[in-house]
């Protein structure tokens, strides 16, 4: 390894514990820590950054990262995409002054405090004027990053997902309508009822741990190499591949929402704890937030909830949440874990439904980005749009626009990643079940599933942007049909159609 | 606030945040992460330790004091004590070349990871050579400190214990020695058997975390602002006065372990809790280790196993452990807590034989810094002593020198602080007392228990040394016979001498 490269570890290394630290201190105060602790928490998290910030955006990893480029050409493919991405990281950071940069930190740390306040209390008033700032804010940043392909919301889509434009995401995003739409029509229309009120008989949080356990073990998490926790919304975060954190959030009188918590976390979890550690530094770094989604989709609908998976894990779930399931035969259970229901709940939305919560954010980012409108006009046009794609009527902000974090997170432009993740699941299943048969699925097919991700998805970390990665599986581009396809299969028969 | 008040405080925040990341990171190891994941826990530290070293021995931080320095006289008498701590600090630790600072942390890693192997195994010569490493790396950093009124070693103890020599600690510890060496000699001659067989039952853990919790309620930890947690061993570490973690660990075939840890702990924990957030920065901070075992004493011995306080918790604890203790009567549970009985390990030591358990490792520490010894002579002059001060033979070195950690994360000099400690909490028992009654001790006693304690030493944080802060009590000087007197008067009646 020549000097060059050695500089650019050793410091990559201390960037890298920089976010080790905000991670672990960030992890603990969403599971374990006091609550009263939360503002010496927050300023703690203020400093890292500020440090971090300072050295991430430095003359010196300037320099760092030029004299690599100075060599690009003898540098294998690997060191190739460091370099690369690296020098896009820090010009795009680069172009807003650090100033701006901390005042934007807290303001997000004071929006999400307030935006847990209205939502606790259901008061989308509380949370408006912080909203508000952050938009201003993330606006007037935008305008130091510059425009991406003719508007600056692609610049931060293109964060999250190199490449991608609101022009490809307009044209997926209708393709999904335009078939999504009638299905969930003929779903409604269907004369099939499907029997789903045991699915609120009240299960110890107790026996919901040890499904849990279950559930993860049986995906093929490995928990000698990660943690279970709880915390108020689940989550998925990694501090190295041998330390993944997944959490779930217990409710007793909704003992599913653990399970398909559990089998979406756990697919985010492995995908983590099998990348592979050989790739250089950031390399080795999950391929972009859509990859990471289609991991957790794909466990926890294409996997967790088929018919096969159900047929196995059943006797066990009914063993655990003894008596609770006692009435209810395998194929009762299989239906009811995939009701169709326009509802109100992206996390809690169906399969058919999921895309169509997705699109109400996207579009209304859009028009955010547009400077069509402004905090206070948002609720009434979530609503409307609820109404309008879903026919449903939004009761309350709380179980509207303020039941999401990303915004009062600051992430802009992060919402089509569970769509496009999906769609990618569903390209990624049609390749994995042509090499396995999920026909009497047991704990070896599962191992089998595993080794193809690793094979195809996992080993190749960042090395590719997430559209060459999915093309090299079976040398084909991206298409969204597969998993229109997946789900007009599926459904069909659950219905009937 | 001045200008160069202002840049100091904005530094030492700085400063503090790294412990803080590094104290979270630690805890999480020592608790809930992955085993697996030790050695990149291991690797974050050490950055995050650099890190930490280069800002606090920078030129600018040396700057920082010296402006505070210029201007000593007109600040009050809290400033002036925190220009003395933070110059004090600076200076020891400046005198030490960062290099080798960063080879020790490291060093000492290594050697906590093999004294970990060595215990579970039983084996010191797995230990030995890096303990050896360790001493020599030890001695090495001693020579650039320089000495202390003539030793190196004092230097080492003052670090723990501001003005502490070996002058004072021997003629402390042989005043000790003087007088329970007798005690023990009466007791063990003395006729009355104590039963204490019961206290093998076994307890599951599920009960026994109630009970933790229990007395850590009883005695006054607040649990909104502190968390309870499981580990190896039991400590206590803070991460803000609002954010004490205490921990315990569960035998379930010794379930008063688990009691008096949680007492123990909690006197370490409500005196974090408690200290005065108006002090400046470092000067809020505890005042000496001796002064925290005191706390944790207190409440461990002097309180938890007192009569009263047995009187007042026994009935719970019947409960909570049920059907364990059912037989077993308040007086006959009082005295087994209590049975004097010299043995091998130290935290399982009475209260009567503890103090010679300290001995022997603070004559060891001596005869290290005198190089009379190295590493490997250790294991038998630990063997011999433990025959000539307790008459208990040590079988082998798991219960013997491998017992506690001290030494293999580099600690020297701090054991005396638990001796120490104890003396301290006999002399402020004694005052306690004249102030508060404790017969018929209840909830509210402890209320002004604490308040009591607050009072007298935990507001003053560490504004004053150990010795001063003793002394302001009652405007006396330190004086072990208040510990002694304790000692003699408590086993009088449980021996009947």
């Amino acid at each position: 390894m020549d000097n060059n490269l050695k500089r650019y570890f050793a410091y990559r290394n201390r960037l890298d514990t920089y976010l080790y630290a905000m991670r672990v201190i960030t992890i603990e105060g969403e599971t374990i820590a006091p609550k009263k602790a939360y503002q010496e928490r927050g300023e703690a998290l203020s400093v890292l950054n500020n440090e971090y910030l300072a050295l991430s955006l430095s003359d010196e990893f300037n320099d760092i990262i030029k004299n690599l480029e100075k060599n690009y050409d003898k540098y294998d493919e690997k060191i190739k995409r460091l370099i690369k991405l690296e020098r896009k990281k820090y010009d795009l950071e680069k172009k807003v002054p650090i100033n701006l940069q901390n005042k934007y930190v807290n303001l997000v740390n004071e929006t999400q405090h307030f935006w847990h306040t209205a939502k606790e209390k259901d008061d989308y008033s509380i949370f408006e004027p912080y909203f508000d700032k952050l938009i201003n804010k993330t606006l007037e940043i935008a305008t130091y990053y510059g425009k991406t392909n003719g508007s600056y919301y692609n610049t931060f889509l293109d964060m999250y997902e190199e490449g991608i434009t609101t022009e490809i995401l307009d044209s997926f995003f209708n393709n999904l309508k335009e078939n999504l739409v009638p299905l969930i029509k003929r779903i409604s229309e269907s004369n099939i009822t499907i029997r789903d009120d045991f699915l609120n008989r009240k299960v110890s949080k107790k026996k919901q741990m040890k499904v849990a356990d279950y559930i993860l073990k049986t995906i093929g998490f490995d928990l000698s190499r990660g943690l279970l926790q709880e915390s108020m919304h689940p989550f998925t975060d990694q501090l190295s591949k041998n330390d993944v954190r997944v959490t779930t959030h217990i409710y007793e009188d909704n003992f599913i929402s653990n399970i398909y918590s559990c089998a979406h976390e756990g697919g985010h979890g492995i995908y983590e704890q099998n990348l592979n550690s050989k790739l250089p530094s950031i390399v080795k770094d999950a391929c972009s937030m859509s990859i990471h989604e289609s991991q957790s989709r794909l466990y926890e609908n294409i996997i967790a909830r088929s018919y096969e998976f159900t047929k196995l894990t059943y006797p066990k779930i009914q063993k655990l949440v003894k008596p609770v399931l006692d009435d209810v035969s395998l194929d009762e259970y299989y239906k009811a874990i995939n009701k169709v229901s326009p509802s109100l709940i992206r996390t809690e939305a169906d399969e058919v439904t999921y895309c169509l919560h997705v699109l109400i954010r996207y579009e209304i980012e859009k028009m955010i980005f547009n400077r069509e409108i402004t905090a206070k006009d948002i609720p009434s046009i979530w609503n409307q749009k609820y109404q309008e794609y879903l026919g449903v009527t939004v009761t309350s902000d709380k179980v509207g626009v303020l039941q999401d974090s990303h915004w009062a997170g600051g992430a802009f432009g992060y919402f089509f990643s569970y769509a496009l993740g999906n769609a990618y699941s569903g390209q990624i299943a049609h390749y994995l079940t042509q090499e396995i048969n999920f026909e009497n699925l047991n704990n070896n097919t599962l191992k089998s599933i595993k080794k193809w991700l690793i094979k195809n998805i996992y080993q190749y970390g960042s090395l590719y942007p997430s559209k060459e990665l999915i093309k090299n599986i079976n040398n084909e581009e991206f298409n969204s049909k597969y998993y229109i396809d997946y789900l007009i299969n599926k459904y069909k028969k659950i219905y009937n159609l």
